[in-house]
């Protein structure tokens, strides 16, 4: 699998995102993947807000909003994300927000590239950073993908001794946003585009996987026991690592 | 980055790892990270137990359990896993459990890889696979590494626009993982190993990042506020997805 940034010039709100991929990828091979961060998506469609406006925002974007002494912890369609992914990095003169709906975005542009370029096999992948939780640190995780199937499932496959796996799924949107996100990185790099090649991905037709979303609501996870031993959780102030 | 999963024949329980890994990857060139499964470095290290003492050895194995519908909750000195990490599958007649020390055992083969290959710019890093929480589906971890800076800070950098970022620190090594286990897959593809070249990460020396560890504990995590707000955690039955 080989993974390669691509560094852009700066996106301007409003720019057409197709013409300014196809600008800054000038060829695709069959088999590839095409990794936008949801920052320049966002700005393409315009989801941009002033600074003053920043807490009315985020709970405009949630449909559930807890205050934290670290921020807002917002539930959004993408899942639970902190101040509903709303954010001042890299934004001129104020805020960003997430992509009105990555799925649908990414779907949109894996047919106009599939088309462009010609190639029947290619994925589209936006990508997000996100704290995961009971780590240290950020990792990308995928906001929406289009052509390709996110999950490869284990489930009833023998392992190397012929015994049936309990193994359900693993994340491959999420594993893949990971990877791109490490070259892409987080700061004043510009490197909003990724290409990945020989991804280990079953490629599919555009529309058909993205009903399929990542998100595991908490009171399914099993981690929700670890939490339910933590303590307090109406502490007013940060503790101390 | 370019990432190549090596196939590899069956490593057997007590089988020298360093043996094993200079075997099947011939050449390394500077600046390479190399990975290995957590599987096969607890094989090599003979950390097997019969079926029939797995509640047991997952107790002894972690530091804090707490039993729920989906199996037992641990903390190791690893963080919090399912089961300890004690696992069934790819094990030939009853468990594999975790490598002892992940990251001493990362550190010895670090020295041991440089040494053979007389390189200065080489990274080990141990996988394992996990369950994301509010995630659904498994993804490559980090569980030990050596040779290279897991985390890149960002802390008071300036964005494109000047500003100061607000954010800590990019978890490069769990970045790593997601990728190459992407690779190595779950299953019976026989792929316990992985090189990933021109990695975006800082080579240090043997014994100076072990330290770093990248585990949070759940008290001081953002994410606790949302799994308080969760279904009550003492239902006995799994709730249907």
């Amino acid at each position: 699998m080989k993974i390669i940034g691509v560094k852009t010039p700066l996106l301007k709100a409003g720019d057409d995102l197709i013409q300014f991929i196809i600008k800054n990828i000038p060829s695709l091979s069959e088999g590839s993947v095409v990794v936008v961060t949801s920052k320049i998506v966002a700005l393409a469609e315009g989801r941009l807000a002033p600074l003053s406006a920043k807490e009315a925002i985020i709970k405009r974007e949630s449909k559930e909003v807890i205050e934290t002494p670290y921020g807002f912890l917002t539930l959004t369609k993408d899942g639970w994300c902190v101040n509903a992914g709303v954010d001042e990095s890299n934004a001129k003169d104020g805020l960003i927000l997430l992509p009105l709906d990555a799925f649908q975005s990414a779907e949109v542009l894996c047919r106009s590239l599939r088309q462009k370029f010609k190639i029947k096999k290619l994925g589209v992948l936006i990508t997000d950073t996100k704290s995961v939780p009971l780590r240290v640190g950020t990792v990308g995780r995928a906001l929406g993908f289009a052509g390709f199937q996110p999950l490869r499932s284990y489930i009833n496959k023998r392992d190397l001794f012929g015994r049936k796996s309990r193994f359900t799924e693993s994340n491959l949107a999420d594993s893949l946003a990971a990877a791109a996100v490490l070259l892409m990185g987080e700061g004043s790099e510009r490197v909003p585009l990724a290409v990945i090649q020989e991804a280990p991905v079953t490629f599919v037709g555009v529309g058909t996987s993205q009903t399929t979303k990542l998100s595991l609501p908490p009171q399914l996870d099993i981690f929700r026991y670890v939490f339910s031993r933590a303590s307090s959780p109406r502490a007013k102030k940060k503790p101390k690592r």
